[in-house]
């Protein structure tokens, strides 16, 4: 079992060397992660720049190649032959913020797990649910013990076709997570304010700012099973069509 | 009906003119768009750097506002009070590709429809399906003219909850185009290909490059529907939970 370790946090965080040193005793793993941190920034596929890569010495003393494209171009760089062995498994992580509702399509983290389903291998992204305001140094060793759980089982069962798994742990001791629930994309709220700022020469910027975001705790979603000290797993597909309002909108006059 | 016109490819890109001078016989337009081409960029939030905004004249005369944010920045913005009026319905466009099958993630048209859907407005995605290889200065008006005719249907019937419009329209004369199909999303396929150069220094980088992707027709999908000479309008959602490989996994041995 290949398996390619990436995130989108950067090379060096911590939650990649967690993961990567969880992954190792499940298998080869490589590593190709961006050389800083796309959080938020979607699905990317650069084509307007070449791509520059390097290896990195990480903080356990192993290699890793860090690239400056996007977590989805580290997982196209591995898909097209940059590494000397194919992958059969990408695994994403561990980010450390949650996944759940509507992130999933910004999540640099879950569209690294996307681009490996588009090149038919097995995705599986990885998230910690931090606590708010925590304070700190986050342990990732619950989620990495939980990823590689995750990991055995798809080994052992494989995954349905055209679908990724999106794994989000709680940020508890271990002790206290209380296993698994297979779940569905919840909602999640976001709580964004515009914050106008002026710069030192009189011109104004803008952040997007606000307070975290939180979401709707309803039985069976990734937010609510997470609220309830569950490890979180989400099939996700890349098959967007909303077929229940495909049949309302064809039954409109579209003549003329 | 106050309509926000933006797009993935910057704000002085023609297929933009043509849609907002479209969108203009329907309602009042604001057009804020990305400073710089964000093709195959992703869903992205900005929050690690602040944006800029700038007042921009358009090659007609009409003023719009660029940002140095992606498609999707660029819709939080005007729902997050940039603008003096509140916006209803978001169209993106129009990109000079097709954005059907997995494109829909990558696209950045599509994810700043996908963005206005998470604020709880209208969007609705353009794209036109330009011929391969094409030379000289494409005619958007089609597109636009298109476009114009599936917002009239939404402003008369609405659009059903959690739902955007991906429209795509064939690289055809208008009066070659048949009509419109509802469609499904289809299959893309990519053929991309990695390609190493070497730097005047000798260091190397690395293109994504290969063909233009093709995709597999079949009836009643974006793409065959496109070649069959159809505009397709996609209804798509964002929640990817893949229910029926819900049921499989949950029958996995999840203890322990």
């Amino acid at each position: 079992m290949n398996i390619l370790v990436t995130n989108d946090d950067g090379i060096t965080a911590p939650g990649l060397l967690a993961l990567a040193q969880e992954m190792r005793k499940l298998g080869e793993v490589f590593i190709i992660a961006p050389d800083r941190n796309w959080s938020a920034s979607g699905h990317v596929k650069t084509m307007h720049r070449p791509l520059r890569v390097k290896e990195v010495k990480l903080s356990d003393g192993t290699i890793g190649l860090a690239s400056d494209g996007a977590p989805s171009d580290c997982v196209a760089l591995a898909m097209l032959g940059i590494l000397p062995e194919e992958i059969d498994l990408v695994v994403s992580g561990i980010n450390p913020n949650a996944n759940i509702g509507h992130d999933v399509t910004y999540s640099g983290t879950v569209t690294a797990a996307m681009e490996a389903m588009i090149w038919g291998k097995k995705g599986i992204a990885v998230s910690l649910d931090s606590p708010e305001n925590h304070l700190g140094v986050l342990d990732y060793q619950p989620a990495a013990t939980y990823a590689g759980k995750v990991v055995r089982r798809v080994m052992k069962n494989g995954l349905p076709e055209n679908t990724i798994l999106n794994v989000n742990v709680p940020g508890l001791p271990f002790e206290e997570i209380k296993g698994f629930k297979i779940t569905r994309q919840g909602l999640r709220v976001y709580r964004d304010q515009l914050i106008k700022r002026e710069d030192p020469r009189g011109l104004p910027y803008y952040w997007i700012g606000g307070d975290p975001p939180t979401g709707v705790k309803e039985s069976g979603t990734d937010f609510g099973s997470l609220k309830d000290g569950f490890v979180s797993v989400t099939p996700l597909q890349l098959d967007l069509t909303n077929r229940s309002a495909s049949e309302q909108i064809a039954s409109w006059d579209w003549n003329g």
